[in-house]
């Protein structure tokens, strides 16, 4: 079967290639899965592209098959030594039929299912996973309505129960109206969570808007931190889900916080600020510079990383499996994904459309269709 | 009585004098402290200066009395509009004898007694304290001994006590030749936490080796990485204290700490990094520049603030009350302050000693006597 691969040299080369690879034998928990629909999502490109300069993309071949290859800037090789030369997989979740299965009753009787899984290796022909790992959709849902249940449904899902952990009495969201944002606003919609969502561009605004996000921040506006602090005075929200990474967004959002808690602030100045702790978690790197922390926001704040499967292994299986059945009961709604395109593995390859979906703009994706 | 006063006005002046104030009047629970000693600490000298280039200082005089005026650089002026025009008693801790109190029996108590207290306003002849908050020290222990009690003491412990409460094997700390840094060393020693100290030059890493201290890291050496890594690796430690704050020594912290997990990891290359929390917490701001972070560590990863005073709320008055009395039993050996200078009142407003104790160099403290 054909598989999508990407290798990294440690002088700065990605190839990303299809590669021959034997099917897999599902061992006796494992089902077969036949990927029948994946996502390309930002962090599938994080691996894919290893944050090469799109610039640089150029057509080859590997072994007589079509293969893009592409220069890695050297400062974003940091890091990256333990893939030097390793041919990674690519495609982290998808859905399809289960084919083929293992001894065990539970893998055996998922025979015939359409399920979603996620694991890494899924712009490929076929995948096997443990039985236990798989969402099975619930009938009449499609292989393509079922390709994106994991990454950003369950992400969404894992703010809002994050929130709800530490404490934070409503959330603030940026890239806001990317895939995942559009389904956090429906989420907090539908659970009566307070929600700030921080996009980039009017139009965004507007589509947040007639989705009936209440609280919307365009940061091309001169009038952004003051719309940031209305908001975050308005709702509470302590706590920021940021999928840019890169630049001061971050540090903006922690100084509009303070900004907000000295509003309702009693007993005069406080020098080291708000006692009220403010978080940022970084789930992503649209912005691929440095982080930049000014500081200004007293001394109860934090940043850190933000990843789906660290939340899950902290929330426990009991948890997990909530919230799994709640992305497959409303996939058709809540977490409906809207997708621009559809491609074959090979499609992949090809130097325009990899330039195109390596943009990682927002409102644009594409669904990859292995058997096409 | 007199007291040193800073006031910032918001076009960036700020002015330190020495103000005739009232004489507080002890509440019922409250006792009267003649303060007999403050230290200077660089989080009073946020208080006092405000951020200003120190490069800017000139004496001046305010009512009649010598005062020291300085520009703060616009950029610092961001978040302290709070303070603007108001002016900050200065001087976060101190001791001195009892010389009055409330009728409050446990106030009572105290008369005649020397007490250390932290709660600003130390900069002055007296300061009225609750009885409850003062840690009454040993007999025998003057008020020059014990005039850093909470500050430097009270923050190693806590850092202890919170790598515990995390759950990290060790700890790292930097700018450790300091006070606090020769404090924590000996806390380690006792209590046999294995500590990995970063210093900026060779004659301080000498000095802690003196101490005993087993791995010391000098960040002025070319091999600096690889000896932090290699510290890493050999205590296990994922949760740091910065002083520095500002440029990107915490980064090189959270890499380093990745590095040394990568060293362990098995299973292979792993895109989001190592599973491990890792953790630093800023406590002060030697380096005022941005904090700025390369995001080359992973997913697991967290930068926050780190306060005392957040610190014992959350680990509760017995615990508080615990570690107050380690202080008091320990404070002629694990917490002896060292000082390079004692100074009046009106010495600290000199232009001259404000420009040397202003630049907070590790090695060099200044000892305030009030009633000199």
């Amino acid at each position: 079967m054909l598989q999508i691969q990407s290798t990294l040299t440690d002088n700065g080369q990605v190839t990303l290639a299809l590669a021959e690879v034997p099917q897999p034998a599902p061992k006796p928990h494992e089902v077969l899965i036949r990927v029948d629909a994946a996502p390309i999502n930002p962090s599938d490109l994080g691996v894919m592209l290893a944050g090469a300069d799109l610039g640089t993309l150029a057509a080859t071949t590997v072994e007589g098959r079509p293969a893009v290859t592409a220069t890695v800037p050297a400062a974003a090789l940091a890091g990256l030594a333990g893939r030097f030369g390793r041919p990674q997989p690519c495609g982290n979740e998808g859905a399809g039929e289960v084919v083929a299965a293992g001894d065990h009753p539970e893998a055996q009787a998922l025979i015939g299912r359409t399920v979603a899984a996620i694991g890494g290796a899924m712009y490929a022909g076929y995948r096997a996973m443990p039985a236990a790992q798989c969402l099975v959709l619930n009938e009449g849902t499609t292989a393509e309505a079922g390709a994106s249940c994991f990454v950003n449904p369950l992400t969404a899902l894992a703010m809002v129960d994050t929130m709800r952990a530490e404490g934070h009495p409503a959330l603030v969201h940026t890239a806001a109206a990317s895939n995942l944002g559009q389904m956090l606003v429906k989420i907090c919609q539908a659970d009566s969570v307070e929600l700030v969502n921080i996009v980039r561009r009017p139009e965004q605004a507007e589509l947040l808007r007639s989705l009936g996000a209440g609280h919307v921040c365009d940061s091309s506006q001169p009038s952004f931190r003051a719309d940031l602090v209305d908001a975050l005075a308005a709702t509470g929200a302590t706590v920021a889900f940021d999928a840019t990474g890169g630049g001061r967004l971050a540090s903006q959002i922690l100084d509009a916080m303070e900004a907000s808690a000295q509003r309702t602030a009693t007993g005069g100045y406080n020098r080291y600020g708000s006692t009220v702790h403010k978080q940022v978690y970084i789930y992503g790197g649209l912005e691929r510079g440095v982080t930049e922390l000014t500081r200004t926001y007293g001394m109860a704040w934090g940043v850190g990383g933000f990843l789906l499967t660290n939340f899950l292994t902290k929330a426990g299986p009991e948890r997990a499996a909530q919230l799994r059945q709640r992305v497959a009961d409303e996939i058709h709604t809540t977490f409906a994904s809207r997708y621009t395109k559809r491609i074959g593995l090979a499609g992949m390859l090809d130097v325009a459309e990899l330039a195109a979906y390596g943009r990682m703009a927002t409102g644009e994706k594409y669904l990859v269709l292995p058997q096409s």
